[in-house]
Protein backbone atom coordinates (compact mmCIF):
# COMPACT_ATOMS: atom_id res chain seq x y z
CA UNK A 1 0.00 0.00 0.00
CA UNK A 2 1.39 3.22 -0.68
CA UNK A 3 1.71 6.41 1.72
CA UNK A 4 -0.77 8.92 1.36
CA UNK A 5 0.06 11.78 -0.31
CA UNK A 6 0.32 15.00 2.12
CA UNK A 7 -0.22 19.19 1.32
CA UNK A 8 2.30 20.86 2.99
CA UNK A 9 0.67 21.27 6.72
CA UNK A 10 2.55 24.18 7.92
CA UNK A 11 1.55 26.53 5.15
CA UNK A 12 -1.86 25.30 5.26
CA UNK A 13 -2.26 25.55 8.54
CA UNK A 14 -0.72 29.58 8.05
CA UNK A 15 -3.51 30.30 5.67
CA UNK A 16 -6.06 28.95 7.73
CA UNK A 17 -4.94 30.66 11.04
CA UNK A 18 -4.52 34.08 9.21
CA UNK A 19 -8.35 33.63 7.87
CA UNK A 20 -9.45 32.85 10.83
CA UNK A 21 -7.65 35.80 12.58
CA UNK A 22 -8.29 38.64 9.89
CA UNK A 23 -11.52 37.47 8.27
CA UNK A 24 -15.11 39.74 8.44
CA UNK A 25 -18.00 38.47 7.10
CA UNK A 26 -18.17 41.47 4.77
CA UNK A 27 -16.78 42.08 0.87
CA UNK A 28 -12.79 41.57 0.50
CA UNK A 29 -12.42 40.18 3.95
CA UNK A 30 -14.93 37.06 4.34
CA UNK A 31 -13.66 33.74 5.86
CA UNK A 32 -13.05 31.96 2.36
CA UNK A 33 -11.25 34.90 0.38
CA UNK A 34 -8.98 35.10 3.24
CA UNK A 35 -8.45 31.29 3.35
CA UNK A 36 -7.31 31.25 -0.53
CA UNK A 37 -5.11 34.39 0.21
CA UNK A 38 -6.99 36.71 -1.83
CA UNK A 39 -5.25 40.42 -2.18
CA UNK A 40 -8.40 42.07 -3.95
CA UNK A 41 -7.87 45.12 -5.50
CA UNK A 42 -9.41 47.75 -8.36
CA UNK A 43 -7.01 48.70 -10.82
CA UNK A 44 -7.92 50.73 -14.16
CA UNK A 45 -11.46 49.92 -13.35
CA UNK A 46 -11.12 46.16 -13.39
CA UNK A 47 -10.96 44.41 -9.64
CA UNK A 48 -7.91 41.96 -9.66
CA UNK A 49 -8.00 38.66 -7.19
CA UNK A 50 -4.01 38.06 -6.78
CA UNK A 51 -3.47 34.49 -4.78
CA UNK A 52 -0.50 32.20 -4.42
CA UNK A 53 -1.61 29.04 -5.60
CA UNK A 54 -0.39 26.64 -2.68
CA UNK A 55 -0.56 22.76 -3.05
CA UNK A 56 -3.69 22.86 -0.55
CA UNK A 57 -5.77 24.39 -3.25
CA UNK A 58 -4.81 21.27 -5.89
CA UNK A 59 -6.51 19.00 -7.51
CA UNK A 60 -5.60 15.17 -7.17
CA UNK A 61 -3.77 15.74 -10.30
CA UNK A 62 -1.82 18.12 -8.68
CA UNK A 63 -2.43 21.37 -9.85
CA UNK A 64 -4.70 24.04 -8.66
CA UNK A 65 -8.02 22.91 -8.49
CA UNK A 66 -10.61 24.46 -11.18
CA UNK A 67 -13.43 24.89 -8.19
CA UNK A 68 -10.32 27.63 -6.88
CA UNK A 69 -10.03 29.09 -10.25
CA UNK A 70 -13.85 29.71 -9.93
CA UNK A 71 -13.96 30.81 -6.95
CA UNK A 72 -11.30 33.69 -7.35
CA UNK A 73 -12.94 34.52 -10.87
CA UNK A 74 -16.20 34.66 -9.23
CA UNK A 75 -14.70 37.20 -6.66
CA UNK A 76 -13.04 39.45 -9.06
CA UNK A 77 -16.55 40.05 -10.86
CA UNK A 78 -18.80 40.16 -7.83
CA UNK A 79 -16.50 42.31 -6.26
CA UNK A 80 -16.32 44.67 -9.10
CA UNK A 81 -20.03 44.92 -9.79
CA UNK A 82 -20.86 45.98 -6.22
CA UNK A 83 -18.02 48.63 -6.25
CA UNK A 84 -19.59 49.84 -9.87
CA UNK A 85 -23.69 48.88 -9.12
CA UNK A 86 -24.20 47.42 -5.80
CA UNK A 87 -24.37 43.79 -4.26
CA UNK A 88 -25.59 41.43 -7.16
CA UNK A 89 -25.95 37.97 -7.48
CA UNK A 90 -24.52 35.00 -9.95
CA UNK A 91 -26.78 34.06 -12.19
CA UNK A 92 -24.15 31.85 -14.29
CA UNK A 93 -20.51 31.67 -14.87
CA UNK A 94 -18.61 29.99 -17.73
CA UNK A 95 -15.28 29.07 -16.88
CA UNK A 96 -13.14 28.08 -19.88
CA UNK A 97 -9.95 26.17 -18.59
CA UNK A 98 -7.14 27.27 -21.29
CA UNK A 99 -4.05 25.42 -19.25
CA UNK A 100 -3.64 23.93 -15.83
CA UNK A 101 -1.44 26.18 -13.01
CA UNK A 102 0.83 24.22 -11.29
CA UNK A 103 2.00 27.17 -8.78
CA UNK A 104 3.15 30.29 -8.62
CA UNK A 105 1.29 33.67 -8.23
CA UNK A 106 -2.19 33.93 -10.09
CA UNK A 107 -3.67 36.71 -10.88
CA UNK A 108 -7.63 37.24 -12.14
CA UNK A 109 -8.97 40.70 -13.68
CA UNK A 110 -12.28 40.84 -13.65
CA UNK A 111 -14.14 44.06 -16.05
CA UNK A 112 -17.25 44.69 -16.69
CA UNK A 113 -18.78 44.02 -20.05
CA UNK A 114 -22.41 45.81 -19.60
CA UNK A 115 -23.62 47.07 -16.89
CA UNK A 116 -27.61 47.34 -17.68
CA UNK A 117 -30.13 48.54 -15.13
CA UNK A 118 -30.99 45.06 -13.48
CA UNK A 119 -28.49 42.71 -15.26
CA UNK A 120 -24.94 42.69 -15.57
CA UNK A 121 -22.89 41.18 -18.00
CA UNK A 122 -18.93 40.55 -16.73
CA UNK A 123 -15.79 38.53 -17.72
CA UNK A 124 -12.48 37.55 -15.94
CA UNK A 125 -9.27 36.75 -17.01
CA UNK A 126 -6.90 34.42 -14.62
CA UNK A 127 -3.10 34.44 -15.64
CA UNK A 128 -0.73 32.39 -14.20
CA UNK A 129 2.95 32.82 -13.47
CA UNK A 130 4.01 33.01 -16.52
CA UNK A 131 1.47 35.89 -17.60
CA UNK A 132 -0.22 33.47 -19.95
CA UNK A 133 -4.33 33.07 -19.65
CA UNK A 134 -4.75 30.33 -17.79
CA UNK A 135 -8.82 30.69 -17.43
CA UNK A 136 -11.35 32.92 -18.88
CA UNK A 137 -14.60 33.44 -17.35
CA UNK A 138 -18.16 35.37 -18.02
CA UNK A 139 -20.74 35.76 -16.19
CA UNK A 140 -24.47 37.18 -15.22
CA UNK A 141 -25.71 39.10 -12.71
CA UNK A 142 -28.86 40.60 -11.40
CA UNK A 143 -28.20 43.51 -9.78
CA UNK A 144 -29.46 43.74 -6.08
CA UNK A 145 -30.15 47.58 -5.41
CA UNK A 146 -28.24 50.63 -5.34
CA UNK A 147 -24.35 50.58 -4.23
CA UNK B 1 -17.05 51.48 14.09
CA UNK B 2 -19.00 47.78 13.26
CA UNK B 3 -18.22 44.78 15.10
CA UNK B 4 -16.42 42.16 12.49
CA UNK B 5 -18.91 39.23 11.73
CA UNK B 6 -16.89 36.26 12.43
CA UNK B 7 -17.63 32.60 11.32
CA UNK B 8 -18.22 30.02 13.79
CA UNK B 9 -14.35 29.22 14.24
CA UNK B 10 -14.63 26.00 16.31
CA UNK B 11 -16.49 24.31 13.40
CA UNK B 12 -14.49 25.38 10.60
CA UNK B 13 -11.09 24.80 12.95
CA UNK B 14 -12.60 21.16 13.30
CA UNK B 15 -13.00 20.94 8.81
CA UNK B 16 -9.46 21.84 8.71
CA UNK B 17 -7.92 19.38 11.19
CA UNK B 18 -10.54 16.85 9.67
CA UNK B 19 -9.21 17.84 6.60
CA UNK B 20 -5.35 17.98 7.53
CA UNK B 21 -5.54 14.45 9.21
CA UNK B 22 -7.41 12.48 6.75
CA UNK B 23 -6.68 14.05 3.21
CA UNK B 24 -4.65 12.42 0.57
CA UNK B 25 -4.13 13.40 -2.74
CA UNK B 26 -5.73 11.21 -4.51
CA UNK B 27 -9.33 10.90 -6.07
CA UNK B 28 -12.17 11.07 -3.59
CA UNK B 29 -9.86 12.39 -0.52
CA UNK B 30 -7.84 15.30 -1.37
CA UNK B 31 -7.11 18.40 1.20
CA UNK B 32 -9.92 20.61 -0.41
CA UNK B 33 -12.83 17.50 -0.62
CA UNK B 34 -11.95 16.77 2.75
CA UNK B 35 -11.84 20.63 3.99
CA UNK B 36 -15.46 21.33 2.65
CA UNK B 37 -16.65 17.70 3.97
CA UNK B 38 -17.32 16.52 0.93
CA UNK B 39 -18.98 12.77 1.14
CA UNK B 40 -18.36 10.94 -2.46
CA UNK B 41 -20.23 8.01 -2.88
CA UNK B 42 -21.40 6.70 -6.39
CA UNK B 43 -25.03 5.55 -6.22
CA UNK B 44 -27.30 4.68 -9.69
CA UNK B 45 -24.39 5.22 -12.18
CA UNK B 46 -24.44 8.85 -10.92
CA UNK B 47 -21.43 11.00 -8.45
CA UNK B 48 -23.42 12.05 -5.24
CA UNK B 49 -20.76 14.80 -3.41
CA UNK B 50 -22.93 15.62 -0.53
CA UNK B 51 -21.57 17.84 2.43
CA UNK B 52 -22.97 20.37 5.14
CA UNK B 53 -23.14 24.46 3.97
CA UNK B 54 -20.89 25.73 7.22
CA UNK B 55 -20.61 29.57 7.42
CA UNK B 56 -16.97 29.31 6.60
CA UNK B 57 -18.28 28.23 2.96
CA UNK B 58 -20.51 31.28 3.13
CA UNK B 59 -20.42 34.90 0.71
CA UNK B 60 -20.73 38.16 2.70
CA UNK B 61 -24.31 37.83 1.69
CA UNK B 62 -25.04 35.18 4.57
CA UNK B 63 -25.06 32.25 1.66
CA UNK B 64 -23.44 29.17 0.63
CA UNK B 65 -20.17 30.79 -2.32
CA UNK B 66 -20.92 29.53 -5.97
CA UNK B 67 -17.18 28.81 -5.91
CA UNK B 68 -17.71 26.22 -3.27
CA UNK B 69 -20.84 24.65 -5.33
CA UNK B 70 -19.01 24.69 -8.78
CA UNK B 71 -16.31 23.34 -6.68
CA UNK B 72 -18.19 20.49 -5.13
CA UNK B 73 -20.29 20.27 -9.10
CA UNK B 74 -17.11 20.17 -10.84
CA UNK B 75 -16.09 16.87 -8.04
CA UNK B 76 -19.52 15.37 -8.74
CA UNK B 77 -18.58 15.57 -12.46
CA UNK B 78 -14.95 14.96 -12.90
CA UNK B 79 -14.85 11.83 -10.24
CA UNK B 80 -17.74 10.20 -12.13
CA UNK B 81 -15.81 10.74 -15.27
CA UNK B 82 -12.66 9.36 -13.89
CA UNK B 83 -14.89 5.86 -12.89
CA UNK B 84 -16.09 5.90 -15.94
CA UNK B 85 -13.76 6.85 -18.91
CA UNK B 86 -10.64 7.60 -16.51
CA UNK B 87 -8.86 10.69 -15.34
CA UNK B 88 -9.89 13.84 -17.54
CA UNK B 89 -9.60 17.24 -17.25
CA UNK B 90 -12.15 20.22 -17.38
CA UNK B 91 -12.20 21.90 -20.92
CA UNK B 92 -15.03 24.04 -19.35
CA UNK B 93 -17.99 24.21 -16.89
CA UNK B 94 -21.04 26.72 -16.79
CA UNK B 95 -23.46 27.03 -13.74
CA UNK B 96 -26.43 28.52 -13.43
CA UNK B 97 -27.14 29.72 -9.55
CA UNK B 98 -31.21 28.66 -9.20
CA UNK B 99 -31.34 30.33 -5.60
CA UNK B 100 -29.24 30.44 -2.89
CA UNK B 101 -28.17 28.14 -0.32
CA UNK B 102 -28.80 29.58 3.46
CA UNK B 103 -27.11 25.96 5.05
CA UNK B 104 -28.06 22.58 5.76
CA UNK B 105 -27.16 19.24 3.58
CA UNK B 106 -26.16 19.92 0.10
CA UNK B 107 -26.36 16.85 -2.89
CA UNK B 108 -24.83 17.04 -6.12
CA UNK B 109 -25.27 14.85 -8.17
CA UNK B 110 -22.87 14.50 -11.74
CA UNK B 111 -23.83 12.20 -14.54
CA UNK B 112 -22.84 11.45 -18.17
CA UNK B 113 -24.48 13.09 -20.91
CA UNK B 114 -22.56 11.56 -23.57
CA UNK B 115 -18.87 9.87 -23.32
CA UNK B 116 -16.97 10.07 -26.48
CA UNK B 117 -13.49 8.32 -27.39
CA UNK B 118 -11.52 11.98 -26.50
CA UNK B 119 -14.44 14.24 -25.37
CA UNK B 120 -16.74 13.90 -22.60
CA UNK B 121 -20.07 16.11 -21.70
CA UNK B 122 -21.38 15.79 -18.14
CA UNK B 123 -23.36 17.68 -15.61
CA UNK B 124 -24.80 18.07 -12.37
CA UNK B 125 -27.83 19.14 -9.86
CA UNK B 126 -27.19 20.61 -6.62
CA UNK B 127 -29.87 20.04 -4.18
CA UNK B 128 -30.60 22.35 -1.32
CA UNK B 129 -31.97 20.98 2.09
CA UNK B 130 -35.56 21.43 0.88
CA UNK B 131 -34.87 19.00 -2.00
CA UNK B 132 -34.85 21.94 -5.20
CA UNK B 133 -32.81 22.09 -7.35
CA UNK B 134 -30.08 25.33 -6.36
CA UNK B 135 -27.37 25.29 -8.76
CA UNK B 136 -27.25 23.22 -12.59
CA UNK B 137 -23.95 22.50 -14.40
CA UNK B 138 -22.80 21.67 -17.69
CA UNK B 139 -19.15 20.85 -18.98
CA UNK B 140 -16.93 19.27 -21.31
CA UNK B 141 -14.05 17.20 -20.87
CA UNK B 142 -11.27 16.06 -22.41
CA UNK B 143 -9.92 12.48 -21.53
CA UNK B 144 -6.96 11.70 -20.64
CA UNK B 145 -6.46 8.36 -21.30
CA UNK B 146 -7.53 4.45 -19.43
CA UNK B 147 -8.98 4.38 -16.11
CA UNK C 1 -11.12 23.64 -60.73
CA UNK C 2 -13.70 21.51 -59.23
CA UNK C 3 -17.51 21.95 -59.27
CA UNK C 4 -19.43 24.01 -56.64
CA UNK C 5 -21.06 21.64 -53.95
CA UNK C 6 -25.37 23.02 -54.50
CA UNK C 7 -28.06 22.77 -52.13
CA UNK C 8 -31.30 21.20 -53.41
CA UNK C 9 -32.96 24.06 -54.93
CA UNK C 10 -36.22 22.81 -55.22
CA UNK C 11 -36.63 21.93 -51.34
CA UNK C 12 -34.99 25.21 -50.23
CA UNK C 13 -37.09 27.02 -52.67
CA UNK C 14 -40.50 25.38 -51.58
CA UNK C 15 -39.38 26.12 -48.05
CA UNK C 16 -38.39 29.40 -48.57
CA UNK C 17 -41.90 30.07 -50.84
CA UNK C 18 -43.81 28.34 -47.89
CA UNK C 19 -42.37 30.58 -45.07
CA UNK C 20 -42.92 33.76 -47.28
CA UNK C 21 -46.68 32.48 -48.22
CA UNK C 22 -47.28 31.65 -44.15
CA UNK C 23 -45.67 33.69 -42.14
CA UNK C 24 -46.83 36.42 -39.85
CA UNK C 25 -44.01 38.20 -37.69
CA UNK C 26 -45.35 36.62 -34.24
CA UNK C 27 -44.80 33.79 -31.86
CA UNK C 28 -45.23 30.24 -33.25
CA UNK C 29 -45.20 31.66 -37.19
CA UNK C 30 -42.42 34.20 -37.81
CA UNK C 31 -40.42 33.78 -41.28
CA UNK C 32 -37.46 32.63 -39.73
CA UNK C 33 -39.32 29.61 -37.75
CA UNK C 34 -41.23 28.65 -40.56
CA UNK C 35 -38.42 28.69 -43.21
CA UNK C 36 -36.50 26.53 -41.55
CA UNK C 37 -39.71 24.02 -41.22
CA UNK C 38 -40.26 24.52 -37.52
CA UNK C 39 -43.18 23.10 -36.14
CA UNK C 40 -43.87 23.95 -32.39
CA UNK C 41 -46.02 22.60 -30.32
CA UNK C 42 -46.44 22.33 -26.17
CA UNK C 43 -46.74 18.34 -25.24
CA UNK C 44 -46.50 17.73 -21.46
CA UNK C 45 -45.49 21.46 -20.24
CA UNK C 46 -42.73 21.38 -22.60
CA UNK C 47 -42.44 22.93 -26.38
CA UNK C 48 -41.23 20.97 -28.79
CA UNK C 49 -39.48 22.08 -31.96
CA UNK C 50 -39.60 19.35 -34.92
CA UNK C 51 -38.00 19.96 -38.25
CA UNK C 52 -36.24 17.90 -40.99
CA UNK C 53 -32.95 18.52 -41.19
CA UNK C 54 -32.58 19.79 -44.93
CA UNK C 55 -29.20 20.17 -46.65
CA UNK C 56 -29.76 23.87 -46.98
CA UNK C 57 -29.38 24.21 -43.41
CA UNK C 58 -25.77 22.72 -43.09
CA UNK C 59 -22.40 23.50 -42.70
CA UNK C 60 -19.32 22.88 -45.19
CA UNK C 61 -19.04 19.80 -43.38
CA UNK C 62 -22.05 18.40 -44.51
CA UNK C 63 -24.25 18.24 -41.37
CA UNK C 64 -26.56 20.43 -39.53
CA UNK C 65 -24.98 23.65 -39.11
CA UNK C 66 -25.01 24.84 -35.34
CA UNK C 67 -26.58 27.74 -35.70
CA UNK C 68 -29.63 25.87 -37.00
CA UNK C 69 -29.80 23.72 -34.24
CA UNK C 70 -29.15 27.21 -31.57
CA UNK C 71 -32.22 28.78 -33.02
CA UNK C 72 -34.40 25.57 -33.01
CA UNK C 73 -32.98 25.11 -29.18
CA UNK C 74 -33.76 28.87 -28.38
CA UNK C 75 -37.32 29.06 -30.03
CA UNK C 76 -38.22 26.09 -27.70
CA UNK C 77 -37.47 27.73 -24.49
CA UNK C 78 -38.74 31.63 -25.38
CA UNK C 79 -41.78 30.08 -27.01
CA UNK C 80 -42.26 27.46 -23.31
CA UNK C 81 -41.39 30.77 -21.39
CA UNK C 82 -43.81 32.95 -23.10
CA UNK C 83 -46.65 30.76 -22.62
CA UNK C 84 -45.85 30.08 -18.57
CA UNK C 85 -45.04 33.53 -18.00
CA UNK C 86 -45.35 36.15 -21.21
CA UNK C 87 -42.23 37.13 -23.51
CA UNK C 88 -38.94 37.44 -22.34
CA UNK C 89 -34.98 38.12 -23.60
CA UNK C 90 -32.41 35.73 -23.47
CA UNK C 91 -29.73 36.57 -21.44
CA UNK C 92 -27.36 34.02 -22.31
CA UNK C 93 -27.77 30.13 -23.95
CA UNK C 94 -25.00 28.11 -23.83
CA UNK C 95 -25.29 25.26 -26.24
CA UNK C 96 -22.95 21.71 -26.32
CA UNK C 97 -22.61 19.59 -29.44
CA UNK C 98 -22.98 15.82 -28.39
CA UNK C 99 -22.77 14.20 -31.98
CA UNK C 100 -23.32 15.46 -35.45
CA UNK C 101 -26.66 15.35 -37.61
CA UNK C 102 -26.54 14.24 -41.24
CA UNK C 103 -30.14 14.42 -41.78
CA UNK C 104 -34.02 13.32 -41.13
CA UNK C 105 -36.44 14.58 -38.14
CA UNK C 106 -35.05 16.46 -35.41
CA UNK C 107 -36.80 17.35 -32.37
CA UNK C 108 -35.78 19.97 -29.46
CA UNK C 109 -37.32 19.91 -26.36
CA UNK C 110 -37.58 23.19 -24.00
CA UNK C 111 -38.36 22.59 -20.22
CA UNK C 112 -38.25 25.26 -17.75
CA UNK C 113 -35.73 24.59 -14.27
CA UNK C 114 -36.93 27.48 -12.68
CA UNK C 115 -39.30 30.37 -13.10
CA UNK C 116 -38.61 33.22 -10.78
CA UNK C 117 -40.45 36.92 -10.22
CA UNK C 118 -37.83 38.24 -12.95
CA UNK C 119 -35.52 35.79 -13.97
CA UNK C 120 -35.97 32.34 -15.42
CA UNK C 121 -33.71 29.23 -16.16
CA UNK C 122 -34.43 26.93 -18.90
CA UNK C 123 -32.93 23.95 -20.43
CA UNK C 124 -33.77 22.06 -24.04
CA UNK C 125 -32.61 19.41 -25.50
CA UNK C 126 -32.05 18.31 -29.34
CA UNK C 127 -32.78 14.63 -30.51
CA UNK C 128 -31.46 13.06 -33.77
CA UNK C 129 -33.61 10.92 -35.98
CA UNK C 130 -31.86 8.23 -33.79
CA UNK C 131 -33.30 9.50 -30.68
CA UNK C 132 -29.90 10.09 -29.39
CA UNK C 133 -29.81 13.75 -27.77
CA UNK C 134 -27.56 15.54 -30.08
CA UNK C 135 -27.33 18.51 -28.51
CA UNK C 136 -27.99 20.48 -25.02
CA UNK C 137 -28.99 24.16 -24.47
CA UNK C 138 -29.35 25.79 -21.01
CA UNK C 139 -30.56 29.27 -20.67
CA UNK C 140 -30.89 32.12 -18.68
CA UNK C 141 -33.78 34.91 -19.70
CA UNK C 142 -35.38 38.00 -18.48
CA UNK C 143 -39.07 38.07 -18.22
CA UNK C 144 -40.55 41.18 -19.48
CA UNK C 145 -43.79 41.39 -17.91
CA UNK C 146 -47.23 39.10 -17.59
CA UNK C 147 -48.56 36.37 -20.05
CA UNK D 1 -58.88 39.75 -36.39
CA UNK D 2 -55.31 41.60 -36.78
CA UNK D 3 -53.57 41.67 -40.23
CA UNK D 4 -50.79 39.30 -40.43
CA UNK D 5 -47.75 41.60 -39.72
CA UNK D 6 -45.24 40.54 -42.80
CA UNK D 7 -41.51 41.04 -43.60
CA UNK D 8 -40.10 42.65 -46.59
CA UNK D 9 -40.89 40.01 -49.31
CA UNK D 10 -38.36 41.41 -51.55
CA UNK D 11 -35.00 41.81 -49.79
CA UNK D 12 -35.45 38.35 -48.40
CA UNK D 13 -36.32 37.07 -52.23
CA UNK D 14 -33.18 39.10 -53.32
CA UNK D 15 -31.24 37.42 -50.52
CA UNK D 16 -32.89 34.02 -50.96
CA UNK D 17 -32.30 33.99 -55.09
CA UNK D 18 -28.67 35.50 -54.37
CA UNK D 19 -27.75 32.83 -52.10
CA UNK D 20 -29.50 29.94 -54.35
CA UNK D 21 -26.95 31.62 -57.46
CA UNK D 22 -24.07 31.93 -55.68
CA UNK D 23 -23.46 29.40 -53.34
CA UNK D 24 -21.19 26.48 -52.65
CA UNK D 25 -20.74 24.53 -49.80
CA UNK D 26 -17.89 25.29 -48.64
CA UNK D 27 -16.36 27.42 -46.22
CA UNK D 28 -17.05 31.17 -46.68
CA UNK D 29 -20.01 30.14 -49.26
CA UNK D 30 -21.93 27.75 -48.24
CA UNK D 31 -25.76 28.54 -48.04
CA UNK D 32 -26.49 29.41 -44.85
CA UNK D 33 -23.75 32.37 -44.95
CA UNK D 34 -25.05 33.28 -48.59
CA UNK D 35 -28.83 33.48 -46.97
CA UNK D 36 -27.60 35.84 -44.61
CA UNK D 37 -25.18 37.94 -46.25
CA UNK D 38 -22.35 37.26 -44.40
CA UNK D 39 -19.14 38.63 -46.01
CA UNK D 40 -16.27 36.68 -44.32
CA UNK D 41 -12.83 38.45 -43.92
CA UNK D 42 -9.90 38.60 -42.23
CA UNK D 43 -8.43 41.22 -40.75
CA UNK D 44 -5.91 41.86 -38.26
CA UNK D 45 -5.65 37.72 -37.52
CA UNK D 46 -9.23 37.44 -36.40
CA UNK D 47 -12.14 37.36 -38.43
CA UNK D 48 -14.81 38.98 -39.03
CA UNK D 49 -18.21 37.98 -40.29
CA UNK D 50 -20.40 41.46 -41.26
CA UNK D 51 -23.78 41.69 -42.62
CA UNK D 52 -27.43 43.91 -42.75
CA UNK D 53 -29.80 42.24 -40.16
CA UNK D 54 -33.21 41.95 -42.02
CA UNK D 55 -36.38 41.30 -41.36
CA UNK D 56 -36.61 38.24 -42.72
CA UNK D 57 -34.48 37.97 -39.70
CA UNK D 58 -36.33 38.87 -36.82
CA UNK D 59 -37.90 37.71 -33.76
CA UNK D 60 -41.31 38.45 -32.97
CA UNK D 61 -40.13 41.23 -30.85
CA UNK D 62 -38.90 42.82 -33.81
CA UNK D 63 -35.22 42.70 -33.23
CA UNK D 64 -32.45 40.21 -34.98
CA UNK D 65 -33.19 36.50 -33.55
CA UNK D 66 -30.52 35.31 -31.16
CA UNK D 67 -30.37 31.91 -33.16
CA UNK D 68 -28.97 34.06 -36.42
CA UNK D 69 -26.56 36.04 -33.91
CA UNK D 70 -25.54 32.58 -32.96
CA UNK D 71 -25.07 31.94 -36.24
CA UNK D 72 -22.90 34.70 -37.09
CA UNK D 73 -20.54 34.37 -33.97
CA UNK D 74 -20.22 30.43 -34.77
CA UNK D 75 -18.90 31.03 -38.58
CA UNK D 76 -16.61 34.02 -37.03
CA UNK D 77 -14.94 31.09 -34.88
CA UNK D 78 -15.12 28.35 -37.39
CA UNK D 79 -13.61 29.83 -40.19
CA UNK D 80 -10.57 31.38 -37.62
CA UNK D 81 -10.46 28.22 -36.40
CA UNK D 82 -9.97 26.54 -39.92
CA UNK D 83 -7.46 29.37 -41.30
CA UNK D 84 -5.51 28.22 -38.15
CA UNK D 85 -5.63 25.29 -37.82
CA UNK D 86 -7.83 23.09 -39.94
CA UNK D 87 -11.56 22.03 -39.75
CA UNK D 88 -12.77 21.89 -36.31
CA UNK D 89 -15.76 20.46 -34.61
CA UNK D 90 -17.63 23.11 -32.02
CA UNK D 91 -17.80 21.25 -28.92
CA UNK D 92 -19.44 23.95 -27.07
CA UNK D 93 -20.67 28.09 -27.90
CA UNK D 94 -22.00 30.19 -25.04
CA UNK D 95 -23.64 33.55 -26.56
CA UNK D 96 -24.28 36.52 -24.23
CA UNK D 97 -26.90 39.02 -25.39
CA UNK D 98 -26.01 42.52 -24.20
CA UNK D 99 -28.40 44.45 -26.11
CA UNK D 100 -31.46 43.74 -28.83
CA UNK D 101 -30.55 44.89 -32.51
CA UNK D 102 -32.95 46.27 -34.45
CA UNK D 103 -31.17 46.77 -37.71
CA UNK D 104 -28.73 47.93 -39.56
CA UNK D 105 -24.83 46.82 -39.84
CA UNK D 106 -23.48 43.68 -37.40
CA UNK D 107 -20.29 43.00 -37.17
CA UNK D 108 -18.68 39.64 -35.71
CA UNK D 109 -14.95 39.19 -34.80
CA UNK D 110 -13.92 36.25 -33.74
CA UNK D 111 -10.40 35.53 -32.61
CA UNK D 112 -8.38 32.98 -30.58
CA UNK D 113 -8.04 32.79 -26.95
CA UNK D 114 -5.93 29.63 -26.96
CA UNK D 115 -4.90 26.94 -29.46
CA UNK D 116 -3.60 23.68 -28.47
CA UNK D 117 -2.76 20.39 -29.97
CA UNK D 118 -6.17 18.92 -30.13
CA UNK D 119 -8.26 21.56 -28.41
CA UNK D 120 -9.14 25.61 -29.14
CA UNK D 121 -10.91 28.05 -27.35
CA UNK D 122 -12.08 30.68 -29.28
CA UNK D 123 -14.30 34.08 -28.94
CA UNK D 124 -16.22 36.25 -30.67
CA UNK D 125 -17.58 40.07 -30.08
CA UNK D 126 -20.56 40.83 -32.42
CA UNK D 127 -21.10 45.13 -33.07
CA UNK D 128 -24.11 46.71 -34.19
CA UNK D 129 -24.37 49.62 -36.06
CA UNK D 130 -23.85 51.88 -33.14
CA UNK D 131 -20.08 50.18 -32.60
CA UNK D 132 -21.21 48.93 -29.17
CA UNK D 133 -21.04 45.46 -28.07
CA UNK D 134 -24.48 43.69 -28.47
CA UNK D 135 -23.57 39.80 -27.55
CA UNK D 136 -20.52 37.93 -26.80
CA UNK D 137 -19.72 34.36 -27.53
CA UNK D 138 -17.16 31.70 -26.58
CA UNK D 139 -16.88 28.34 -27.49
CA UNK D 140 -14.69 25.18 -27.26
CA UNK D 141 -14.11 23.43 -30.92
CA UNK D 142 -12.37 19.81 -31.15
CA UNK D 143 -9.55 19.97 -33.91
CA UNK D 144 -9.82 17.41 -36.66
CA UNK D 145 -6.92 17.51 -38.53
CA UNK D 146 -4.64 20.06 -40.64
CA UNK D 147 -5.06 22.54 -42.22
Amino acid sequence: MSEPRRIDAARATAAFEHALAEHSQEFGKFFLAKLYGFDITFPEKECEVAFEALDFMFNPQGTLHGGVIATALDISMGHLLRRAAGPGTTLEMKVQFLSAIRGGKVRCRGRLMRLGKSVAFLSSEAFGADGQVAAFATSTWKLLGSP
